[in-house]
């Protein structure tokens, strides 16, 4: 069973945003054994938009589309959909009512615009949006399902979630699809594919192997499609088994899991607690943390000391270690840490300093050098590591480095 | 002048990565006058890629492609488009050269899967990866250009950026695309379009009117493509003096920044200095402000007081106030905006606290609920906001909310 998905608007094509919408449709379409065959993003033109449903339909069975179901008139997409499938459009009462209770409670008049959002083609099944205005459409044609969804990221998740998936779990008989991922550190990829490719090589047909490179770490995934039954499951797990022994010293993780999720989860379990002190991540990491639900039963404090008078206030470094080292040094960063560790009664606290750029570079040290301090109960270090040239790519390796450091000390 | 772009990897259809390169993409060829008509995403599949670069070749005179590149066996890019363009593969000296150092500046050895990486097609033009050891690729064929990248953002920023942009400027007589976007706030999308909507009927062809909403903001985008000469430019300035004269009190800002961009050039400008005190936007604030270069001349210090006790000891928040009227309280955000202000030594500060959930809610409280507490040189004052029922949602609601307000301050 493949899907292909269509995420429709200018502002996508332009760059002007960024197109989350794809990546978790394909997550929900994976997990339910639903192959996704390809993701495109068009534009507001009525003619791009049924070339591409004409070419989706053609490779595969499902077709989810976001975007284009606003109230205004560069959104096409349900007039176009209309169109499509030879329909008429009629007002939908109960969408209408809704969509007017919504609006009152924010204190906004409904008017002509709204009321274009409750006319909904007579050929589709509607998808109530309960967080929203634009009501889902689901169409059905040659046993083919098209799925028009609004592309407010929030509330096409729940009508993917609420909706379409219970539906086509109902409408089709799915098969599952497994991936496997094995989370490899301190060994670069092209080392690490030298030391497995034996292992590489005598893998099932059956099975896919992909490497996966990150900041100090290298994950591989194992991926099989169409599967039937528990059998795959097991294959994989011999197979990982067999890998683990090949490289033990290199493994520090399973699954889909990023590296603050294993330390999430290993800090809940090992009842532990966190502070972090951050400069040049620039609250970063502790969003990377506080992002997970259930943070908050380790994660007791950041500080984003960006000023060398906050970190000698807040985090109580001292003037004079700055006034020597500088503020980008092992000394402040152990410091930092100490003192987000000491101020947040906490087990474990990671900091950084360094140097995000693109100003602020030194011959001694140019952009990129960032500390990394780690506190735990038995002792303080640093390490330093080379970030890159580029501010954004400084501080997401910064941050990849820290939480990967702190999760070999909680492990 | 148009173009497609192709990212490739079953990473990106399965959802387990992000696929930012095509915005980032998609920008530079905007800027540059270069329509993007598609932006596509498949798998290691050499069938996909051989018939997704037919087409491609049909829709636009550029094709973009990212991604499998890497030095391991699920990476069939280069292969595939040799093949494609009927080419031999050598070995290029100075690439294996560039490679080897990299590599041995990380202490890891050169070996046979290196080896392959300086392999490249007879037929192109190598394009040199100054950060990463897969090299990029440029083919022309009928007067079309293809061009493969790695998927390493890093990596396959600096190449379009340095090498690809200069030559497609080169290479054809590009002609520009100007976007202009004026940002209102404080008004809902449908009426906002209610009220403009003589204006909008009244607006010339060549112009295209785009909506984009986001927590208390609209962003309103008037694009042309293929314009020639400054008079397009002068043509949208004249809607747009219009457009401020229907709705003066609405609008906010002008261009594509964000509204963290609009606080960091007044801040900057003005010469002020900010604080801010997080709970359950958890650093996302911060990190915001910190992600643009030149935050330091005036973010002064976060504090992610997660914690009660944090909020206590760090911030000076009374525990009186958060036992008298609990930590998400107009109280205990006002406490937080003013301990955050005060130990930072700031103008202004915002602080959050509010129930990201999935759990913590009650009757009183629900999920969502969140204070947006602000600081100024003058007062010191708490606004309450709803910000939806998802976790994530619920955080970046509250971090564009508090933004916004603090902008409302600043400007």
């Amino acid at each position: 069973m493949t899907a292909t998905i269509v995420t429709i608007g200018d502002e996508i094509l332009i760059g002007q945003i960024l197109d989350t919408n794809s990546q978790h449709i394909s997550q929900l379409l994976n997990r339910a054994g639903i192959t996704v065959a390809e993701r495109t993003s068009i534009g507001d033109s009525a003619e791009q938009i049924v070339s591409t449903i004409d070419r989706a339909l053609r490779q595969s069975q499902i077709v989810i589309i976001t975007g284009g179901l606003g109230p205004t008139k560069d959104d096409i997409t349900k007039h176009t959909l209309a169109a499509y499938f030879s329909s008429e459009m009629h007002y939908d009462e109960v969408e209408a009512h809704h969509i007017e209770s919504l609006l009152a409670a924010r204190g906004i008049e409904f008017n002509e615009l709204n009321r274009g959002q409750a006319m909904v083609p007579d050929s589709c099944t509607v998808l109530h949006n309960a967080h929203g205005t634009a009501p889902g459409m689901w169409f059905e044609r040659d046993d083919k399902v098209v799925v028009s969804l609004p592309g407010v990221p929030f509330e096409m998740r729940h009508l993917m979630e609420d909706e379409v998936m219970p539906r086509l779990s109902a409408r089709f008989a799915l098969r599952s699809i497994v991936h496997r991922t094995m989370i490899t550190s301190g060994i670069a990829e092209s080392i690490l594919a030298a030391r497995i490719a034996e292992w590489e090589s005598a893998l099932p047909a059956s099975l896919k192997l992909a490497y996966l490179p990150a900041p100090n770490i290298v994950r591989l995934r194992l991926s099989a499609y169409d599967v039937e039954g528990e059998s795959t499951r097991r294959i994989i797990e011999r197979e990982f088994e067999k890998l683990y022994r090949i490289i033990p010293e290199h493994i520090v993780g399973f699954e889909q899991a990023s590296v603050e999720e294993l330390v999430h989860n290993t800090l809940i379990e090992r009842g532990l607690t966190l502070a972090v002190a951050e400069s040049c991540t620039g609250g970063n990491i502790a969003s990377r943390f506080t992002a997970q639900a259930g943070a908050s039963a380790y994660m007791l404090c950041g500080v984003v000391a960006y000023s060398n008078e906050s970190k000698c206030r807040v985090l109580g470094v001292e003037a004079e270690a700055i006034a020597k080292y500088g503020a980008v040094s092992e000394e402040v960063a152990k410091q930092m840490a100490e003192g987000a560790r000491r101020i947040a009664g906490a087990d474990f606290a990671i900091s950084t300093t360094g140097i995000a750029g693109p100003t602020g570079g030194s011959a001694e040290k140019p952009v990129g050098t960032v500390w990394i301090g780690i506190a735990t109960p038995e002792r303080c270090f640093a390490t330093l590591r080379n970030c890159g040239t580029d501010r954004s790519q400084i501080v997401a390796r910064a941050t990849a480095y820290a939480i990967s450091l702190l999760y070999e000390q909680v492990r």
